[in-house]
C-alpha cells in the first residue's frame, strides 16, 4: 500500500465517520482500490462500519454500486427478441418461489436470466437446492446462457467470477465483521449483481418477519425505496414487494425437499401459499415487461411451466426424471398439546434446517441434499397432542438433538381468537412501485 | 482462526454495533484472542469504529484497560523509599514540559518513572527530542529504571515491548482505520500503560484547542474524567489540568530545539508559558504524593533542577554538557504587516514543524534533531512589518516551501481589542478531580 493511497483510505474513513456525504472521486477510489487489494481489510471493515452505523444518502449508494459494477463485466443480452425480467428474493427459510418461478415467467415468452447463489447461514440456496437434481450443473458459459435465454427463455446459474468482482470481496468481508445488515450495503450488493446481470426489468422480493435477515416491515420497505431508486438510476425497471417471512413458506425447507415441492407445485398442486407468491410474482414479472399474466395459473395446471421446467433443467444436463436423493436417516417430532396452531416461527425452523446439515456456516462448506423439514401442519391447522408436526431429515444422525432444541416453542398451540383469524403477516404485505 | 473464535468476535462487534454494553468475559476474550492474532484486524477495527460511534460507559472502558495491562506486565516499584508519581501530556506544538519537569520533581524526593513514547503526525515525542542529546539513549533495562529512581529520582524512557503489547497493536490498528478520536480509546491506551508503569500517582495534561488532538474543550473535560475514573478504579491516584493548545507552548517547536529550551528554563530563563506550566504541573505532582512544592520555582532559579536534569542525562548515556545538533539550513519569515499578534494557530506551525523533517508521518521512520521552527514573537506582542516571525531550520531545504504554505494565515495581525486582552484560552483551563 503506498502512503498516498494509505492516506486516501483514513480520509475516506474520516469522512463517513463525521457523518459526510462521500464524492463519487472518493466511492470510485476505494472500491477501485479494495478491489486491487490496495486498501486493507481492516480500512474497509472500518469503513463499512462507519457505513452501517451513519448511513448513506442515496446518490452515494448508487455511486457505490456502479462503482461495484465497473469493477467487473456487465452482461448484455440485446440479441435476444424476448424481454428480460428476473425476480431477487432477499431470502426465506423454505423460499423455493424461483425454482416455479422462472419456467412459469419463461413459458410467457420472456427470458430469465438468473445469476443466482448459494445459502449462506438459516436461509437455502437456490444452486443448492438444483443441484439436488442429478446432473444438473451450476456454471454455465456465456454462450450456453444466451442459448438457454433464447430457446428456453430461462436459466439459473452461478455467477461467473468477474460479475461484480468488488462485491464478492466486501461481501467475504462484511460476513466476518458483523457488517451484512445495514441498507446501503445490502442494496447495493443485490443491485450491483442484477445491474451487471443485465436484465432489463427486476421484480424484488424483500421478506419480512423473524425468518428474515431484515425483520422489521418499515426498515424492508425502506430497503426496497433504495432498491427501487438504485433500479431507476441504472434504467432497471424496478419494483418491489414485501413478503411475509413470520412463517416457512410451503411445507418443505431443505434442498431436495424443496425440488420435490417445486414438482408439486408445476404439478397444479402444492402448497396454498407457495403457488398463490409464485403466481402474484408471475404476474408482476410478465406486467413489467409489457405480457399479459392472466393465464399464469392455467399454465400450473396444464403443464405449460412445466414443460417448461424440464427444458431448463435439461439445458443445464440435469434429468428430469431422476429420482430426488433422501436423507439416510428422519426423525418425526409431535405436537406436545391440541389445539389451533396460531405461530410458527420461521428463525427456529430455519435454524434446525441448517442444523441437519441442509445449510453452510462458512463459504465454500457442502450441503447435505437431502437433509431438511417436512411440515405437517401450519398456522390455522388444529393439531392433536401427539400428531406429527415435523418430519426431520438428516444423514447425519447425531444433528438431531440441536435440530431439535432449535424447534423448542417454534409453535404457539392455543385457542383460535374470537374473530377466527391468525395474527400473522399478510402474504404479500406492501407493493412498492418507487 | 478458529470457528468458535470466529463467531465470538462477530457477536463482541454486533453486541457493540447494536449499542449493547460489552460484557467483561467478552472483553478479556477478545483483546486476549486479538493480542494473540486469533481475531483478525478486520474484525477489531469494526469494533474500534462501533466503539468510536457507539460509545462505551466507565465500567466497559475500565475492563477493557485492565485487559490490555494483563496483555503485557506490570512494572513495581515497591522497593523505592521515594513515592512514584508520573505526568501525562495527551501531546501539542512546543510541549517539551516533561524534559524540565521530570528533574525538577525529582529534586523534591519524588520519583518519576516515564515510559514515553515518539511523536507521530504535527505533535514532537519525548524520546525524540531527549535523543538529540548525543549519547543519550531511550533503552533502560528494569534494573536500569529502578537504580535511575533510587538514585537520581527520574527517568523518562521508551517502554519495553511488553508493556500493554495489546495496546501497541490496537494503536497502529487504529492509525490506520480512521479510529484514533473514540475517548475510550483514547482514555484506555493511555491509562493502560501508565498503570502499567506501576506509578502510584499521576497527573495528566490534556491539552485542549486547535493544536490539540482533542480541540474541543468540552471533549477534553470528558477525556480528563474518564482517565480519572480509570485511574482511581486501578488505585492510582489521578487529577487533571485541561490546558491551552491553542497557541504552540514556548518559542520553540522540533527536537533539539525544545531542548536548548529547556535547558534555559533549568537555568532560571526561558518562555513564560513554559515555565508557568512547569511550576503548576511539579506543585500538583508534588502535592499529590505529599511533598511540599512551595519551593519549585527557586529551584528552578538555583540550579537544583538542573543538577537532577544533569544526573538523570548522564544515567542514560547523554552528556549534558554536549553541543546541540543543529539544522543545515535554515530561513527567515517575516510578518506580513505591523500590528499586535491577536492568534497563532498551533495546528499550523505543528504542521509545518512536521513538513520541515521533525516529525514522523509513519511509525518507525527516522526525525531530524535539528529541524524545527523557532518563534519570534507570541499573541499579545508588537510586530513590524518585515520583522522575523519564524525561523524554519531544516536538513532538506527543498521541505521549506510546504513547510512555508502551512504557515500561511498563522497569525492574525491587527489592533488590540479596546478592552486591551487577546482571545485565547486561559493557560489552564480547567483543573479536574473527579
Amino acid at each position: 500500500m503506498s502512503q498516498l493511497e494509505a492516506f486516501s483510505a483514513i480520509e475516506i474513513i474520516t469522512a463517513k465517520r463525521n457523518r459526510s456525504v462521500l464524492t463519487d472521486l472518493q466511492i470510485d477510489w476505494i472500491i477501485d482500490a479494495y478491489t486491487r487489494g490496495e486498501v486493507a481489510d481492516e480500512q474497509m471493515s472500518a469503513l463499512l462500519m462507519a457505513i452501517l452505523l451513519n448511513g448513506m444518502e442515496l446518490g452515494e449508494i448508487s455511486r457505490w454500486t456502479d462503482a461495484m459494477i465497473k469493477s467487473g463485466d456487465r452482461m448484455n443480452w440485446s440479441p435476444l427478441s424476448r424481454p428480460t425480467v428476473d425476480k431477487h428474493s432477499t431470502g426465506g427459510v423454505g423460499d423455493k418461489i424461483t425454482l416455479p418461478l422462472a419456467p412459469l415467467v419463461a413459458s410467457f415468452g420472456a427470458a430469465v436470466p438468473q445469476l443466482s447463489g448459494r445459502g449462506l447461514g438459516h436461509t437455502g440456496g437456490t444452486l443448492d437446492k438444483l443441484e439436488s437434481i442429478p446432473g444438473w450443473r451450476a456454471n454455465l458459459s456465456n454462450a450456453e446462457m444466451l442459448k438457454a435465454l433464447q430457446e428456453g427463455g430461462a436459466f439459473i446459474c452461478a455467477a461467473g467470477d468477474n460479475l461484480a468482482p468488488a462485491d464478492k470481496k466486501l461481501y467475504a468481508l462484511r460476513d466476518v465483521t458483523a457488517t451484512v445488515e445495514a441498507i446501503p450495503l445490502i442494496a447495493s450488493s443485490i443491485m450491483s449483481k442484477k445491474i451487471a446481470e443485465g436484465t432489463s426489468a427486476l421484480i424484488l422480493d424483500i421478506k419480512t418477519g423473524g425468518g428474515a435477515f431484515i425483520k422489521d416491515p418499515q426498515r424492508a420497505k425502506e430497503l426496497a425505496h433504495v432498491m427501487i431508486g438504485l433500479g431507476k438510476r441504472a434504467g432497471v425497471k424496478t419494483l418491489a414487494l414485501v413478503t411475509a417471512m413470520d412463517v416457512p413458506l410451503g411445507l418443505t425447507a431443505g434442498n431436495a425437499l424443496e425440488v420435490r415441492e417445486t414438482l408439486e407445485v408445476l404439478a397444479g398442486g402444492g402448497p396454498a401459499d407457495v403457488v398463490e407468491l409464485t403466481l402474484v410474482l408471475a404476474r408482476e414479472m410478465l406486467e413489467i415487461v409489457g405480457i399479459s399474466g392472466d393465464d399464469v395459473e392455467r399454465a400450473l395446471k396444464n403443464g405449460k411451466a412445466m414443460d417448461s421446467w424440464r427444458q431448463m433443467i435439461s439445458a443445464q444436463g440435469g434429468d428430469p426424471d431422476a429420482k430426488l436423493p433422501v436423507a439416510k436417516e428422519n426423525l418425526v417430532v409431535t405436537a406436545e398439546s391440541s389445539g389451533t396452531i396460531l405461530a410458527m416461527d420461521a428463525m427456529k425452523v430455519g435454524m434446525s434446517v441448517w442444523r441437519l446439515g441442509a445449510g453452510r456456516t462458512r463459504q465454500g462448506e457442502t450441503v447435505q441434499a437431502g437433509a431438511g423439514i417436512e411440515i405437517h401442519a401450519k398456522p390455522g391447522d388444529f393439531i392433536k397432542e401427539g400428531a406429527p408436526l415435523y418430519t426431520l431429515h438428516t444423514d447425519t444422525p447425531a444433528a438431531f438433538s440441536r435440530a431439535q432444541e432449535s424447534l423448542v416453542k417454534s409453535v404457539v398451540i392455543g385457542n383460535l381468537p374470537s374473530n377466527g383469524k391468525i395474527d400473522r403477516l399478510p402474504l404479500v404485505v406492501e407493493r412498492i412501485t418507487d
